[in-house]
């Protein structure tokens, strides 16, 4: 292949300098460029794959970056990344220090609006169009590239609907796959698929009512086609909508065949395609299976257990429960608002509802869980997927605010388990009978009990609420841990100098804190130091603090965890570090104190 | 008027025998009711009024409380709630120990689900029509009514389309009176005025097109087409959407014609209608005038300054703004993550965004606040109206959870104003050039400085990012006060014995915490008092706390405000009793900590 298009641009000015009939050929070279790229250094995959086209036409056609491009979730941009002054960085992609794996305003002009989060283009381009026009820059076009599940959550109505009735320049742009990470769902998703397939109403009229000058469908793949389009919008002044249709995965077969996998497929051969399959034997599994498991085997025996996610089936592993008894879980779309709404509806009928958001997404969702959920005091429970620090997907996915954020509820309980067992456990406790809402938080990826599905699945045990453990003796020192964040405290005290100085107690239960136990370390130690991965402001430290002042201890209280700053991306251990709550810097910590 | 009938109803099987002729008088004699108790006690007026004919004949038509009616936001609810058992119970409503101004489900089992803010009906309703599916009621009917300002929101939205692809058994019935609190906004109420006014399209395509059994417009007063259409619908199947247009206000001609003041008029002449107005001379301001005064005298000499309101041009007093520099002045319907993502949109092309959301809706759009403003470090001003407890609205309504929710933010300071004129002077000190995001926060209603608007208006003064100020000296103890809640402090002090040996210090800036002045507090004061209208748990009391426990401070700290447990309705005072913060509790506590 030759290779001397792509090689050429550094932005868009170069791209625009080309011959219409090029770009098919920077396409070819973008998308191999990503390929041979991704397949060694990882990241999603699919999503860019499916707007080469797209993003090689909006370069082209519109002056960005004067022209504003807002690009929604943002895991769709490594095109638009290369083609915007990053080339020759993108190897450094979701690396520490790298360049994010998603738009951000920090890093380049081009990037107008930081994403990470659904749905949120279009308000923030009908933001940047309304400003334009107050500004007195009435050609400038703010554009808005948005898939077909993001377009189906409640904000990006609420951006619409808003937009069709001002005046400013903003188009839309629909870009319909019929699937986000997973397959989409929903009514909406069902009425676009007719569009699609010609069948009345031949036109979207959703958008019409809307009062968008809609045009489309239009096939997302066809450079000639949509250059036409593009320059026809941009010479209209107002809001536009425009509906392409693309492929998730375009140009690797097996990433269009399996696009679910391929969403972001980890290390694969940048020919075949295929993944580099790694040996899970003897690992430990991930805390998603824990409870994508545990939910399956405990709802096959109680026909009470519901489960819900927002668009998460296959991330959360609710899908093993979606499969074999699909009349109980749901995969709502990109709704964690109406997740849990209709989990609080769900249980004042009686159902036991495990409502699975990711940590960072229910903070969509929060006037929910105290509105709809905690005042009604109604048992739902809450499983917080990737809590913490995260890794990669960086600063916009790092679930480290809900410890703090959901302490403040009256009624609701919190649990981090601190390991498999825990989880496993406090899920089969929770069906057996509860009176209060509960958030069970655990992060992403694997635990730490290699064989935990032979050895440990289904010997449940009933975890009694409120109760912290000891688990390792001291004299002078005590460390209080809440969550897995625990096993790095247990692995630092096997390091540290005069660890026998020091204790070391298990806090799953940060709502309600275990006041007896408490009073009893607070009485021994004269030094604690609590350690969460979740933000200092307002966490679990502070509860600790609360704890003391209100029963009168003046113990020295020393809190560890997540800086008042937003935390990027890098490998969990490089930001544990950051945090100084990594191994190393505990085994530090605790062999100064303990001298 | 023969008041014969609605006496002899104690619940909807009263109503049920009742021939339909008879409905009409039910009608009369409920809507006189309302008018006769709200006309003395206050609360919400028309937009009950608005849906007497409704609220009898699903009441007459369904077999509730075993089907299932959920009312969308709750303050149409009054004569629901007459027809259902509490009829003589509701001159006591939203008082202390009263009936709840809203549906509540504590209160009654025909309050199925308690609401306050808006758009969560249907998303409830069709939690609870899938669990009855599950438990094989397979006959039950599941009704939300919402209104066509509360359907405008995204929420709504992802439960319709959710509801769509089910099978379950919701009835949504959309209320239709083009206004919420004030007029509807927005393409979707465009829309619908066009289906209304029989113009193409002619039927609600929207709503079929998200695969609904759509019925309508229907007129919302006429008993027999309502009856005969409800009838219709019993038997049907599956999702169905009943339009329905009234009038808010209807009975009572005032209301009828000025429906803004007439939602919630205060007390007024049962027989003309007319309000009973206060006087106001000497009395203080509202926060919310000064507010809106203060933005508009702002906004006319810096021309960068926007305004936006999700749905509360009147309650927030941005209407000011809306009607002198309406290009600038944005009401975005009841779209608070619409609303905090547009203006951070506006934010990164330099404009100077004041964002009035009331504090309990924020809620709302926390997400939107850490991933779309926050973490941008972008320079939105967030004005959060109604912030502490906020009196009769009671339980759902109370902004008290934002210094805890917003403190654990990165970047975002957070400023309470001590009075008025604390509040204009942050509004203009704002918009001389700031870094970081700020949430100013106030309460509902009147300021503490009587003609504030004659002496101190447009005398701004800049103030002094993070300081805090003395605003009395002491000996032995601290008061730190954050926020209006001060004026309890310094009213307190004034009758508390010994209040020589107590200081008192102003925290407006609760972040970033004046750290300068806090060393000094710590080192001279032995025991320190730290006083909010927020919950305890996390809030500045929590910070305070942190403080101290990073820099090894050991004083005895004392932490005053809401504490973990959701607040009902009542007067403001009687909720500051409950949570000891009214002045009668401060100087009982200030008496007692200084013998």
């Amino acid at each position: 292949m030759k290779s001397d298009l792509l090689s050429n641009i550094y932005n868009p000015a170069d791209l625009r300098l080309l011959k219409e009939e090029q770009l098919a050929q920077v396409a070819q070279e973008l998308r191999q460029f990503i390929i041979d790229v991704v397949s060694v250094k990882e990241g999603h995959l699919g999503a860019s794959l499916g707007v080469i086209e797209l993003t090689i036409a909006l370069h082209y056609v519109f002056n960005t970056p004067d022209d504003l491009l807002v690009w929604d979730v943002g895991h769709q941009a490594y095109g638009h990344k290369i083609l915007t002054e990053r080339r020759e960085n993108f190897h450094t992609n979701r690396q520490l220090n790298g360049i994010s794996g998603f738009p951000k305003r920090d890093e380049s002009i081009y990037d107008t609006f930081g994403v990470g989060h659904s749905s949120t283009s279009i308000s923030a381009a009908l933001g940047m169009a309304i400003a334009s026009k107050l500004k007195g820059d009435l050609d400038k076009e703010h554009i808005a590239v948005i898939g077909d599940a993001s377009i189906a959550s409640g904000m990006a109505f609420e951006g619409l609907n808003h937009a069709g009735v001002t005046d400013a320049n903003i188009l839309v742009i629909l870009n319909d796959n019929a699937i986000g990470i997973d397959p989409s769902v929903g009514a909406l998703k069902k009425y676009l698929t007719a569009v699609k397939n010609g069948k009345n109403p031949k036109q979207n009229n959703i958008i019409k009512s809307l009062n968008f000058d809609y045009s489309g469908p239009i096939d997302g793949h066809d450079f000639p086609t949509l250059i036409k389009e593009l320059n026809r919008l941009k010479k209209i002044k107002g809001p536009k909508f425009l509906h392409i249709v693309t492929t998730k995965g375009k140009g690797l077969q097996q990433a269009e065949e399996n696009q679910v996998k391929y969403h972001a497929p980890g290390k694969f051969d940048a020919s075949t395609g295929e993944i580099h399959l790694k040996s899970e034997e003897n690992l430990p599994p991930k805390y998603q299976d824990v409870f994508g498991l545990t939910i399956l085997d405990l709802a096959k025996k109680n026909e009470k257990i519901i489960g819900i996610t927002p668009a998460m089936p296959s991330g959360s592993s609710l899908k093993f429960m979606m499969e074999e008894l699909p009349e109980r879980a749901f995969d709502v779309g990109i709704a964690e608002q109406h997740a849990v709404t209709l989990a609080a509806g769900m249980a004042t009928q009686g159902m036991i509802v495990y409502c699975n958001i990711y940590s960072t997404f229910l903070q969509r969702a929060y006037d929910q869980v105290i509105h709809d959920v905690a005042l009604q005091d109604l048992p739902v429970i809450f499983c917080l997927d990737r809590a913490g620090l995260v890794g990669e997907d960086g600063a916009t996915h790092h679930g480290v605010f809900d410890i703090a954020y959901l302490r403040s509820i009256p009624n609701m309980m919190i649990y981090a388990p601190l390991n498999e067992i825990e989880l496993q456990n406090i899920l089969y406790t929770v069906q057996l009978g509860l009176n209060h809402p509960i958030a069970i938080r655990y992060p992403r990826g694997r635990g730490v009990i290699p064989n935990w599905e032979v050895e440990n699945f289904r010997h449940y045990e009933k975890i009694k609420i409120g109760e912290a453990k000891c688990l390792k003796d001291g004299t002078e020192i005590a460390v209080l841990s809440a969550g897995t964040i625990g096993n790095n405290v247990i692995e630092a005290l096997k390091e540290s100098t005069h660890s026998e100085t020091i204790a070391h107690y298990n806090f799953s239960f940060i709502k309600p804190l275990d006041i007896k136990t408490l009073k009893a370390i607070f009485s021994t130690f004269k030094h604690i130091i609590t350690i969460e991965d979740g933000v200092k402001n307002g966490g679990f430290g502070s509860a600790i603090l609360e704890f003391a002042a209100s029963n009168n201890f003046k113990n020295e209280i020393e809190i560890m965890g997540v800086p008042d700053e937003f935390i990027e991306h890098g490998t969990v251990n490089q930001l544990q570090q950051i945090c100084k709550v990594d191994v190393k810097s505990l085994v530090n910590l605790f062999s100064n104190r303990s001298k």
